[in-house]
């Protein structure tokens, strides 16, 4: 049985991209960067994604380490998704993107 | 009809998202961030992406201004996939991803 480092690409861009490569994952960490968010808030703001695809982003995310899931005790129970630190130290890449989309838009 | 402005997103980062928010296309840029690249080269080495996703990722990004296709007039003629400057433009995206690859294995 391979170990999760052997699974892992040996190219660091892949590693990334393997990660979060994905248009949807992309605009979920945007939202978290700034705060907490619950499920509902998520779905009504990534426009167009649907319920099955929000949660498999969600759990896939959850499962690498990326955002923590917290369920409240409150009736009925409110559930949020938030950035762990790994999560976190994601902020480069997307300012990054902020800055070339940003480029991109006052170059039409 | 709507303008090229006017179907982009408002969000920086979703416009970002739009044009290269997407597994292939990344690597693809990764690589070409290096040298020009022909399609046999890239398909050989983007280990698993058949000829149709690769056929339509280098047609969107040509589409985009994120790359040039460049036919060289010999016997067969040979194919080159460069960066157009708003591509190279996309260096310090791929430059985040690779420090936090890098990062995230060391933490493995």
């Amino acid at each position: 049985m391979k170990t999760k480092a052997e699974l892992i690409p040996e190219c660091p861009v892949a590693i990334t991209v393997q990660l979060i490569g994905n248009k949807w994952k992309l605009l979920i960490i945007r939202n978290l960067l700034q705060r907490p968010w619950r499920f509902n808030e998520l779905q009504r703001d990534l426009d167009g994604i649907s319920q099955k695809v929000l949660t498999d982003s969600l759990r896939s995310m959850e499962a690498d380490g990326i955002i923590t899931r917290t369920v409240y005790p409150e009736v009925p129970p409110r559930v949020e998704y938030a950035l762990s630190e790994l999560g976190h130290s994601l902020q480069p890449i997307l300012d990054a993107m902020k800055a070339w989309g940003e480029n991109y838009k006052a170059g039409l």
